[in-house]
């Protein structure tokens, strides 16, 4: 390590509209001294996800980020100094580390992570990408074979492993992303069945031609339009796993919701149904057992999205939000 | 009897915007011959919903009413002849008979009732409004004794019981309904904890000042902004029941939802189901033997609001629509 300092990315203003380069500032701070039951560590890796631009509204499910602070976000890094018992250097951990090169943190509030290669499954199929999308998808969408599944963002680092998993459960699935590229991508690499482009405009026509038996499940990253246009749309006793609202998140809170709600909830018998993985991490090794299966046999496809340089992770989270990530993207620290 | 005709209400024509007397029309039929398999109907009571509005907007959990046909509606009816199996002469059902004095119709389409007094019960607590109460605010809410119960709508058929029976479970409960009288009511004879008066308008406030520890449960008849401001002040894993959009039946379609959704379902981990009653008939003896309990008892107290004659039933159920009516509206033929 050539570095001396701490490179550290600060938040100077929670933006009203789009996020953009200025709302962050460059900065340096020392290597901070762990306190007893403290760890000092080594951020590996940064996960971008669309949450993070959520975080800058205010409370979510976790308090919100304040400026002038180093940026929140969960990453991968390795233990280098050691105050805590339980913790050891060389260990790898998942925790809420900043967008920064080191920092110490109490025990609590560190997750132990195997050894694995490639380091960054950690963080994708194997992290809260992955978890989100399995226990989303089987406990919260419980899709039957031969259902019909959508999935929203669906080439993104959840939306990839839902539409795959609903096949893995024999499903019929659709997902919906942005540009033909992205829709190819998803049907001839990810075997899902078809894919709605939403950039061409007509989102429920397209989802009619899609799923002429109409909707089971669908799997919400978005929100918004397609959210509405999924709605009538839901065959009886649908199941909707709200999971997200990404069209929500960059810029003012939306002036209205989707149309028929609740109308259509009521006459279709439908549940939405909101959830955050932590819910459910008493089910966690379950869930690992058998993502690592799928991936170990091929039925489970990773794709990553890998950005170098922690200069980069500003830029890298306003690409995501406008939806230039395909699979979960990260920066390598 | 001194009727030899057989009086009917047409739908003449199907409303787009406010429903008024002018969608219907007063006609006098023969009176029906059944063929076999069918019995003979005196109507005594019809039931007025608000459901009988959605009906005209197109299908929902029935087919949609069409116009020049008798206004289709549930009523307690009395066989007068029957050439059905297991149907005699005096046997009282509960049946689509529509807005007439006569109806045959199949013995499939009829449910047997008890002969009780008061008959109109049989529409009321222990008809569709009082089980629909029930499983939507026990199967759907599912509260727990101490958690906040809200209920809109709360001085009509459904609502008047929702609030009656969530305080039976122990439940703090607020009622949202239309004028001081029928908040007063609810608080003064209902034994709600609080009323709030979306007349005066500041819903939000006033929910806010009645439920201070947030709301668990939401029982909602109506959709639209009552909805939009109970859903910020749901608990975490809050449950909103959804069993009607009364704001949304008489007149054109929204052009919007309610704000919030997805977002806040997502950040909360919210639960919104839709339900109609005969999803739950398989419990319906168990149910129906709490509710008898229960008014036995003294602890559920029975609002009936009962129209004398037939002509009246129009202006009967528009008035309905503006909220005019305490307790289970119905016309006594």
């Amino acid at each position: 390590m050539s570095e001396v300092t701490n490179r550290q990315i600060l938040l100077v203003e929670k933006p009203s509209g789009k996020l953009s380069p200025k709302h962050f500032k460059f900065t340096s701070g020392t290597i901070p001294v762990p306190r007893d039951g403290e760890v000092l560590l080594r951020v590996r890796y940064i996960s971008l996800d669309a949450a993070n631009r959520a975080w800058m509204h205010g409370a979510t499910y976790r308090s919100a980020v304040e400026a002038n602070t180093v940026m929140a976000g969960g990453g991968i890094a390795e233990v280098i100094a050691s105050k805590a018992d339980g913790f050891v250097p060389g260990d790898i951990v998942f925790a809420d580390t900043g967008w920064q090169d080191f920092a110490a943190l109490s025990a609590k509030q560190l997750t132990k992570l195997p050894r694995i290669e490639p380091m960054t499954h950690l963080l994708s199929v194997f992290g809260i990408a992955g978890l989100t999308a399995y226990f989303g998808l089987l406990e919260i969408g419980k899709p039957k074979a031969d259902e019909t599944v959508v999935v929203s963002a669906a080439a993104g680092s959840v939306g990839s492993l839902v539409g795959q998993i609903a096949k893995i459960k024999g499903c019929r699935v659709i997902g919906i992303a942005g540009g033909k590229d992205k829709c190819r991508w998803l049907t001839s690499e990810l075997g899902f069945d078809a894919a709605v482009d939403y950039k061409d405009g007509a989102v429920f026509k397209a989802l009619r031609a899609a799923a002429p038996a109409g909707i089971d499940v669908y799997f919400d990253n978005v929100g918004g339009d397609i959210l509405e246009a999924v709605l009538p749309q839901m065959n009886l006793r649908g199941r909707i796993a709200c999971c997200g609202a990404i069209s929500q998140y960059d810029g003012a809170p939306a002036a209205h919701g989707p149309r028929g709600v609740p109308g259509l909830i009521v006459v279709k018998r439908l549940i939405m149904q909101g959830f955050i993985v932590m819910d459910f991490m008493d089910q966690r090794d379950r869930a690992l057992a058998d993502l690592q299966a799928w991936v170990a046999s091929g039925k489970l496809k990773v794709q990553e999205d890998v950005i170098e340089g922690l200069e980069h992770t500003p830029q890298a989270l306003i690409g995501l939000l406008h939806g230039q990530n395909r699979g979960k993207r990260m920066i390598k620290v």
